[in-house]
């Protein structure tokens, strides 16, 4: 705990803010336990009696708990606030602990974990083009329609027609990134209660919301090859689930691609057992037109959905949902009810930047330099001992591990602690169980801090 | 209903494609009779054989069936879906069949009953600045801070401090829009078969999202003061509510404020029977700073939720949540799991118009020009024999009615024929239950199609 006292008020002000801070701030976790009075007299040299009246206040405010003999320790709940979500919640708090620091421990820290593209690999020059662009448009003010900006649904049109998955643009529907897709469909077709099977490892987001909307997850083990279907068959029959949550190409974290013959099993399953498939595909643009899910089912029993984040910008948020009209009608009325529209601005944008003649040029740029960059990756992670799971063909991700470590959280821990942010197996997996493998994103992988620490975590092998 | 045929393909096919696609975009509703083969041959000028095997295929395909002696029907659930989500969807769907019409029968039709302000009222020279401006900042790519924006975050702090509410920027959670902010808001707070308290009449976008959510309304009736107290503490006892959502000022859909006396007794309830206040302002840019519930009690009980879709542009899906900073981390870690993370080029661009000198002005001049167009239609109203709510004293709405009227439903069914769109009273109600008033938007209330359609209405009294 870093609590900074050199302000002008008094002494026990101070540690009360800074620990109130910590602890809405979460760097100080619900149960987590705060320094012994004596600890935190001694560290920031006051004397125990500010400490204790600190404490005691903060034990008043409803931020910590004393317990007899043990200390203090943060609150679990606050005074006033609504009962827990659901029983999942401990365990939603672990994860969401994990995406915030993801998300917003950046400044200095080599982000080998991390999810997306590095802002300097892609075309900010294209961005500005399309943001000029947009100030010489007219009625760049309205909410626009609530399917989504029509220019931009007639163009993914055009673009789905290249991976041979015909729709029409009354299938589309914008969204805000791949998350509102994902969060749409589970608000349509799940229930509190209801089994959803998922990848193993799989999209952690993707986890921790269907756990918030009470929704049990069923893993489906990844293979190098796609999902394990003998699994997936004895899942279904056992929990009779509508919907199953897969990534068919450049899979995150593996990297891994279904192999046709998979792909057809999976279809083949669905119809069986009667689940619909939402496919994924947010890294599509990282990889050629290639047969996905949606490609073999023609948006029958699959939804397909995809987002801008990784190619365009992370800035954005937008991404689409393509699936059968009727469907479409349904998500449609929800956008409506959760959200009205989603940002038409955006829209315009995206649209704007690939109309841009440049777009498929920087695809091209991108995906030669990514391709590169996988292939220095894993002679890095090979040379310091690493196994992977398989080399994939596209994409960003690598899935390793050390053979000497059953369960690569504390390895990231203790990476964190040197500046270094690795993506520890565990999140991906439904139940947050141990795993010894580790997510690394390909762009980042040249930082000579990751190398030095995995070379020094090797040879304690 | 409105089929088409003159393509190039068999005369079934058109049919069968023309009918999906009614059904499909709602224009036929599930439970709707399509016209019978005899009728739908002689409109068409297609012979009855045509007609039976286009619908013979429409059953097969799950999207009509027939009833003996009555005729066929759009079906109300498509094979393969997913069950109705509760047992109250097919209000929900009424409410959402209204909204889609709000937001997708625009063109030529004049909005009377519209909740935006027109594009060309607002100031479109200072958002085309903004995107320039934009276009030359550093770093537009990333994902960002997923509170937000961090100097867009700084500007609020500044704009609360003028309404006498005093937050850190730590207690603000940018989104996107107020839908955003109010469904995390329900989703951290609410439970399934919670009961939620409302403005009766209130918004019907957080009602119909929160049914969605399974969670049951109590409505507060709202007099010209605010909501009736006396009903407010005897439905707090009666359902122990967790949250009540109010807007204080420039209530949509009555105009009405909440006096201050009437806001100490709100807080007052609130405390002694335990819930939270949730203060929508989304409206609050059109007056001037004054009190709001967050004034009073300082962002202890109340949730500050406001957006910029009214006065900066509905297009780009801005809003905010100002609470407790406990809370703040808890809505922010649920924000993380469901959306990762709101737009930060839309939150750079309102922060571009926030800081360019222009807005004040270009405030001042918009609630000048909504001033006078609030007393004309006043008088417009009122000299078609309309009687007011209230005469309010700032925003956009006015809720009116006419005396011989008890359901103004079927009044916009007759309106949206003759190209006039009414904002009937039902939709504002939590229990969809039939209402004599209709809301206006003083912006949209020159149309002289309005005028004349009201004057006809008057006369038939």
């Amino acid at each position: 705990m870093n609590v900074q006292l050199h302000g002008r008020h008094p002494l026990v002000d101070q540690i009360v803010e800074g620990i109130k801070q910590q602890i809405d701030e979460r760097h100080l976790r619900p149960g987590g336990r705060v320094p012994s009075i004596r600890g935190f007299a001694e560290t920031h040299k006051v004397s125990r009696f500010t400490v204790v009246e600190a404490y005691d206040r903060l034990v008043a405010l409803g931020y910590l708990e004393s317990r007899r003999g043990s200390g203090f320790y943060a609150t679990s709940r606050r005074n006033g606030e609504a009962a827990l979500k659901d029983e999942e919640r401990p365990r939603t708090a672990d994860l969401v602990w994990l995406i915030r620091r993801l998300l917003t421990q950046r400044d200095g820290v080599a982000l080998a974990g991390a999810p997306w593209i590095p802002s300097d690999w892609l075309d900010e020059a294209g961005m500005r083009r399309a943001l000029r662009a947009l100030s010489r448009e007219k009625q760049i003010l309205d909410f626009g329609d609530p399917r989504g900006h029509a220019p931009l649904r007639s163009q993914l049109e055009l673009m789905l027609a290249e991976l041979d998955i015909p729709v029409s643009s009354s299938q589309i529907l914008l969204t805000e990134g791949t998350s509102q897709a994902l969060d749409l469909i589970m608000r349509r077709l799940l229930r509190p209660g209801d089994t959803a099977l998922v990848d193993d490892p799989g999209y952690y987001n993707l986890f921790g919301n269907l756990r918030q909307h009470g929704v049990r997850l069923a893993g489906v083990p990844r293979g190098p090859d796609g999902p394990d279907t003998a699994t997936l068959e004895r899942l279904a029959r056992q929990h009779q689930p509508k919907v199953y949550f897969t990534q068919s190409v450049m899979q995150n974290p593996t990297g891994t691609a279904m192999s046709p013959h998979v792909a057809f099993r999976v279809l083949q399953i669905a119809e069986r057992c009667g689940f619909m498939v939402v496919e994924d595909d947010v890294c599509c643009d990282l990889d050629g037109p290639g047969p996905r899910l949606a490609t073999l089912d023609r948006l029958n029993r699959v939804i397909y959905v995809r987002s801008f984040s990784k190619t365009l910008a992370g800035s954005l948020r937008v991404g689409f949902i393509a699936c059968r009209g009727d469907l479409a009608a349904e998500l449609l009325d929800l956008k409506m009810l959760t959200s009205i529209t989603s940002s038409q601005l955006a829209e315009r944008l995206v649209h704007a930047a690939l109309v841009d003649g440049h777009y498929r040029k920087s695809l091209t740029r991108l995906r030669e330099r990514i391709r590169l960059a996988r292939e220095r990756a894993v002679l890095a992670l090979e040379r310091a001992g690493m196994e992977l799971f398989v080399e994939p063909k596209a994409g960003m991700f690598l899935w390793a591990r050390f053979g000497h470590i059953d369960d690569s959280l504390p390895l990231a821990e203790e990476a964190l602690a040197e500046g270094v942010m690795l993506a520890p197996g565990t999140v991906f997996r439904p139940g947050l169980e141990p795993s010894p493998w580790m997510r690394f994103n390909v762009a980042m992988c040249e930082d000579p801090r990751l190398r030095a620490l995995l070379e020094r975590i090797a040879s304690r092998a």
